[in-house]
């Protein structure tokens, strides 16, 4: 089965994402598509005058901004891709972590910073049964980048986290194949240059990429993501080009392949 | 099995809400929740500079209202409502009429007045397959009060016809109990006396109880779509109140029970 992720800068370009979701749409085996928020929460969140702070570039999720999150994430993004979907055949249904319990999570314990609301997930508390009653009767979950405490709260919790927790959880199951897609070919050597895709990354090359300082900041957190689920169970990882999600899957060299060894 | 509907004046009062969720957990049987908006929407649309027409007392949902129904509807009221629903027990999942193409529905053809992106419903092409899916996993769906067109839009779709036609089409299946539940014991004859339940309503006393001006405006739609729902199959229909709805369903003389003689 598929898992696989989008983010923002694929949601926020309309033609990049109508072409990722008509491909998606014909991935025929069992699949899970993982959504980040894009710029919108932003824009909506300064629209009603609420203001996130960041520390280290990580949102805290206060009062506002969760009522923020859980409708945009959780509800605008989240069925404008199921709508989309249905459009295009494919039986998708929209959710968070809350519905049908699938994650529970913590509201991470302040330690120096309070995130706030935001969720950690223990994967041993994923219920992969409810997932697993959707993918039996071919409907297509579609995740927003939420999770909930199991006392009334909804948790804020990063789309890539979900989108792994999720494949570790099912490749218990299943021979998981977990996919970062994004706007770029793959983790580029040279981010000035869309053809420089490392084609393999792996637990050895990994400190040595990052000493070189060949990989850009941002980029880091999602390999760690991506690496610790191959390292958990998950059959294979790719980390690449949201419309060309297919050639990323069959293709040998395109797209960045994340391995144990 | 119970479909229960819930409208903006419990969901905009906690300690309401709060004894009706409690209430609603209990219920042992297959079920399913059935939202409306409450006041939430328009105040968020106010603060964004949403200015929504109407006409009749009928939202006329343009472009911008559209994505503010789905975000408050889809995301936050109905987010809510399943996080507290997990708090209490009850293993709710959160969706609107796109999700598994529940609810495929028609944009309403424009003839006096262009209503926008409000939604028909035919129940034949509700999908009662994926509701059983759900029920028989002993997952409890809660529909926000939205449908889609089946070419990449949402619709928007008032929930007490949402509910009627649930109900309707799962009596095929099942012996549906629908339920309206509002802050009030049942349809009153004297708005003023808030004891004054009209125990019965049928198609026989309800010309005259019109006549009489017993009814307020609001209630007729309701009981309307209660009348119709009896005589299409749904086994019983009550108007209640939602913090006693288990009183409503058990006891003689309590809220009002709408029947087809």
């Amino acid at each position: 089965m598929y898992i696989i992720k989008i983010g923002g800068n694929v949601i926020d370009h309309p033609d990049h994402l109508l072409a990722f979701l008509n491909r998606f749409a014909a991935i025929p085996d069992p699949k899970i598509l993982v959504h980040g928020g894009g710029k919108l929460a932003t824009r909506i969140g300064e629209q009603l005058g609420i203001v996130s702070q960041y520390i280290e570039g990580r949102r805290i999720t206060d009062d506002a901004t969760l009522d923020l999150v859980t409708m945009v994430y959780g509800g605008l993004v989240n069925k404008k891709l199921v709508a989309s979907l249905q459009a295009v055949g494919c039986n998708a249904i929209g959710l968070t972590g809350a519905d049908a319990n699938i994650i529970p999570a913590v509201k991470r314990p302040v330690k120096e910073v309070d995130y706030g609301w935001a969720g950690d997930i223990n994967i041993q508390n994923i219920h992969v049964t409810s997932l697993q009653v959707l993918l039996q009767a071919g409907i297509v979950p579609v995740m927003a980048p939420l999770t909930h405490d199991g006392k009334g709260h909804m948790l804020n919790t990063n789309a890539d986290t979900i989108a792994a927790s999720l494949a570790v959880a099912l490749s218990q199951s299943y021979a998981v194949h977990l996919m970062y897609c994004f706007e770029k070919k793959g983790v580029l050597a040279d981010l000035e240059d869309p053809e420089s895709v490392i084609p393999v990354i792996h637990p050895q090359n990994f400190p040595e990429l990052k000493k070189e300082g060949k990989l850009h900041s941002g980029i880091i957190p999602k390999i760690e993501n991506a690496l610790e689920a191959v390292s958990k169970g998950v059959q294979k990882v790719w980390i690449g080009d949201a419309a060309d999600i297919l050639k990323t899957i069959k293709q040998k060299g395109y797209g960045t392949y994340l391995q144990q060894i």
